[in-house]
């Protein structure tokens, strides 16, 4: 398989620090996943809050993770509800020198499919880089369906389709990865994400895992996607399930970003309160339980 | 009642040409709001694409419409996923001169009610000017519980809640508003908004409308609120009637600001394709029965 658009791409967080972007625990972010050996790095997803940026943030984070990451490529989300700011992202990602670029449909009003798909042909006319299509529907609540990952994936320029999650039984999640597969381009990549899901996801065939926990944790990360492309599912799944406490802390506390950056803040990788407010963080107590998880399983 | 913050207040659209505000189509619409009589004219509300136009593009709609809006008061929005960029924005609307604020807590990663909270505490000891609680779940994705209500509205500056729509039934509309006014200050009043709601809102006790419609058609939104204001509760409601067809448009094409938007553009009140992208606006046969229902209602 020789894609970009597979294994382990970590998804680092932007560290922020009295409302500036920490630019110095970004580049050593971002240079601890090159040296772990992720296959690439995607810059600015959700986990690295794009959407709360400006676009002089952003095109200056973009610079810092192609100038640290060495070899590995990164790719470089360019979401944005304007579609005019899309493209000035899409530019300024191209300048730094990204691999690719992850579109995510960001919404305030609800779009409609066909809007949903005039945009991502916008971005492929727009620019020769691969793009990857984040269906994240808990941060945009755009509904993907197939028919619509058949729509867009036929476009000149998709490279693959980071898809949020895959059923819990591994095989319904081959039905699931292979109804996908089914309808898009063979060149065009699954990439499964919602990190309880990552192993049962690339064990039903997805290419790919764009990860949260790698972002900060690279090595378990590594550990699953390593078991399941050499064909050891067992060895996969008995990984994602030692990490299960961190799994149940996700779901728990409304999801996966306020648990990794306490956990980036507990490890000292990041500043304390290093998210973009309004978005507070966890509370002591909550910190309390994640760093026992932490320490429990020994991610440190 | 002597607040500002009740009677029609219309929501402008802020009308795009070539990816930029059209400043002379904006202008004329704030003036035409201010000649029919509006009690209070909100800028950059949902209507007004707040979301999608950059701090310096915002600074500007709001003093065009301060500039433009004669005596009448005006109101800003200033939501942004950005806690700090909402301080810039307050900042900006009262550089402006505007006479109160408009908060939508926009979400991309969804906010916990003491996040929420905080944003509202955060701007409320910013800034001196009144406060409305803006609660668009279709746009935010937050839910707001007569719970979190009552400990916003404790907060002083915070001057009206804007809540999206009432029960169709007038006692259930009824029983509606005395709960939320059970929790809130006297002080803060309560305004409605889907605009198909109106009438029954405006009778169930309501202070305020917050309106899509009046922002392009003051005219018949003048007649529901006076109507109800007088206590003539079935004039409201004949109104109300009587423009059903538009109320059937709002529902049938994805709500109303697609809708609205048509009809300026129908009407020459502003360009065609006002909307930014990737909002594409209806299409040519939904646009012809919008112009349809425009005549049939002589909204012209």
């Amino acid at each position: 398989m020789s894609s970009l658009f597979t294994g382990l791409s970590a998804f680092p967080l932007t560290p922020l620090h009295d409302d500036a972007v920490d630019e110095a625990a970004f580049a050593g972010l971002i240079e601890g996943l090159a040296a772990a050996g992720v296959d690439s790095i995607t810059a600015l997803g959700s986990t690295g809050s794009y959407a709360y940026l400006t676009p002089e943030e952003r095109a200056g984070v973009a610079r810092l993770a192609v100038e640290h990451a060495g070899a590995t490529p990164v790719f470089v989300g360019v979401g944005d509800l304007r579609g005019s700011r899309v493209l000035t992202h899409v530019d300024n990602a191209e300048a730094a020198g990204a691999a690719g670029v992850l579109l995510a449909p960001m919404t305030y009003q609800p779009l409609t499919a066909d809007e949903v798909f005039e945009l991502f042909r916008t971005v492929c006319e727009h620019t020769e880089l691969p793009v990857i299509v984040y269906d994240n529907p808990e941060t945009t609540h755009v509904t993907f369906t197939t028919d619509l990952y058949a729509r867009i994936a036929e476009l000149p320029g998709i490279a693959s389709i980071k898809i949020p999650g895959v059923p819990v039984d591994p095989l319904r999640a081959q039905e699931h990865v292979a109804a996908i597969r089914a309808v898009i381009p063979e060149h065009v990549t699954i990439g499964v994400s919602g990190d309880a899901f990552a192993a049962t996801g690339l064990n039903a065939g997805c290419e790919a895992w764009y990860s949260v926990i790698a972002g900060t944790l690279p090595e378990p990360a590594l550990t699953i996607t390593r078991a399941a492309q050499a064909g050891r599912a067992d060895e996969a799944v008995a990984e994602s399930e030692r990490l299960a406490p961190l799994w149940e802390l996700f779901a728990e506390f409304g999801g996966s970003l306020r648990v990794i950056a306490a956990i980036a803040e507990y490890l000292g990788l990041v500043p304390h309160q290093s998210l973009p407010l309004p978005i507070q963080g966890l509370t002591a107590p909550q910190r309390e339980r994640v760093a026992c998880v932490v320490d429990h399983l020994s991610l440190d």
